[in-house]
């Protein structure tokens, strides 16, 4: 069971797109974190709906919060090829939007363990965002979401990793 | 067991963020579709990955139609308060992005059911985009997901929606 | 394929406690409702505590009822022999105890389909006790949970059922 | 990203119910258990028929201790603020109840791991009552569940809990 | 959004193995039943020990049976372009092997719905017949399972369909 | 709560099958690897139409590795008494069949656990031979899945284990 290496160029017609989930066995476990973030722009509606707490459906920031906790202990079951991870945090935060209308969201995330957290970081604020959406979209179907991005990660081989604004 | 209606000014304490799964049981069941899309913008580098396929975990555009796939089915289980619903078809599609580098995630879902389709065509393209993110990010990891959005929604009480550009 | 019937003294010993989900094709989709409820009793430090908002996990009124949501949707998934029933609506309330300290929880769930939602209903209380005696662990250990009870059931064969006090 | 701590009187609206799942990476990995107790009161024909084998959907006791073990496994899934834990063992057991008709349910969960399977014995015994219930319901759909609680906890910081009878 | 044919010899590289879960909406809701086959062969201590009942984990018959019901409700999300199903029964048996040493299990499952239902019932043979390993590789780790196969399918477009022996 | 070993003779009625999740918590973590395969018999008429790349549904090879790979992360969620295990690796391989006409699977799926995978490797070839059979059966129903066996299997208390041919 040969691996093609990352520089490797594949021309085997059976190697093309051959997924398989990375071995992490030789990997020490580490405590790890990574933040990452959401923005939603909506209209002037949706953002009034939200603060006189007359949406139908219920509340969209607690929702989301939950919504995105929940979707981050879910990672691997979601994206196919992430390694399932005993989280040993989660916090979702929702705040006024630095720019445009709406909201940014926040996700931090932490681990000990072999392999790094950026995707259940980005799952959390991605999965808020779109209960966001849900909750809003009686009032305003033309929400947008992002950028979606990792700003920060922590621990593991690959060290510090902060993005550039 | 009153329900708060979309304009009421909730003040009760108790009633602030009351959550619920609205009722569409008066709804009638009719065809419904909608088109969602997500844009992954990333290096030269890592769209280079994606062509000459040697990116250590395969191929990202087969695997990123597969989680949306999988993803679009699980919607109910995501987000809170969205009913769950019998998919009659989904179909996830990446192109080259018509703006910057990268690709645009395009889905549309299909269901005969009494609400729309929106969040599970969201879903596929968000958790699509998220799948090309995982398997890139040894590559490249300040790869940005956004916008996302709804592009075209049919059948039900509200009609054809097609956003503008 | 012979099923025993109700009355049945089932001798054979392959035959004991062979589970079965029992067939409803022959059944008629029509619209069904159930409402449970699950009180939930505590210390007068816990009442304060949701009261004053000071519980480190956060509200757990709010908590519960989303928890109660989610986990109604998935109740096939967790009691064996439940069929998957497409809800349409879902309501969870908490409000303080009428006998002793604490809350009375009830859901209220619906469907249009060939059986019933009691058992929807009675997880959806059920997982939101659970939650709120999560986030007050801390707080008070011995928090009871019950009567758990199902309190009304609309459609269907056998009737209007409604729990006589 | 400050937390507040479970003394402080949050009164900023953007705080009221922040839910979160609390930081447990600091916490040493110990041996860790938990008993819990479901009773499950039902009428004398509804005894009847677990004895004589002689329900429609099988062994109810059986498949409630199977639908305990599975629930007990996706308790972080189910109660949104928990830990993903793996567990060591868990083992249902369901005995002739020692007051009133029926049946008491108790599970034993254990781990190694950051924090306490309060919640996973918890959520065992629940959903094999829960069980009980929907294995029944077509004999007696007034079957009560409850008192369910905490029987005992051993290991992690806050030592040896044993309920008070 | 252009649909390959059966028929069609795709070349073009994009099209290369691009999933899509196929339209089912213009076909009509139908009653459907499926029957499928798993065959699992053992040592003479392995079948010993099952019907001594001293096997280490429980009963593996009763295990087997609910947990292929539990999975055939679960197919959708473990076979990636399976539609969602509503079953209306799921039974699941098994016997001693009519060649070699063993159980042959079967299940019979039905709905009432656009497409049909071979995977539910293939896919509650294949975890009943994985769980019986499970519960027996304490004793025999040389267990083999097959021939899995679809015994029957009635309903549909396609007709009714019986295995050749 | 008395335990019985595996070569007890249960005569107690209640404790006939009696299944329980065995306690692993006295083992130690160690580095533990299994190899599972199973093989699929098909039509030449289907191995052609995978060839061609001309199933209707897309290319069954890349799903049915993928499928196999989310499954074996699922183990624990489809077996009832698995414990669930932190998977370092997990590689899905299909080759055109050594004997006969069709395909064989091979898992390789690695942990650092109390208790070995070869569950999980099992789980990951039969969800990948099923994936294979849901996309081709449109054009071969008749399609047979097995032998589905360990080949190896190292690490653990048990020692080394290879499948004698």
């Amino acid at each position: 069971m040969s691996r093609p290496t990352k520089s490797s160029k594949l021309s085997h017609v059976d190697e093309r797109g051959r997924v398989r989930m990375v071995d992490v066995a030789a990997k020490p476990e580490t405590e790890r974190e990574a933040v990452a973030e959401a923005s939603v722009r909506m209209s002037a509606e949706a953002v009034r709906a939200i603060r006189s707490q007359s949406v139908k459906k219920g509340d969209p920031l607690q929702t989301a919060r939950l919504a995105g906790i929940l979707a981050a202990k879910r990672t691997a079951d979601l994206i196919p090829l992430c390694h399932q991870l005993p989280l040993t945090h989660i916090d979702v935060e929702l705040r006024p939007a630095r720019r445009g209308r709406g909201y940014d969201i926040r996700a931090r995330v932490g681990t000990k363990a072999r392999t790094g957290v950026e995707m259940e970081a980005l799952v959390a604020v991605t999965v808020a965002a779109l209960t966001v959406y849900d909750m809003l979209k009686a009032v305003d179907r033309s929400i947008v979401i992002g950028p979606v991005r990792l700003l920060e990660k922590r621990g593991g081989r690959s060290g510090h990793y902060r993005r550039k604004r």
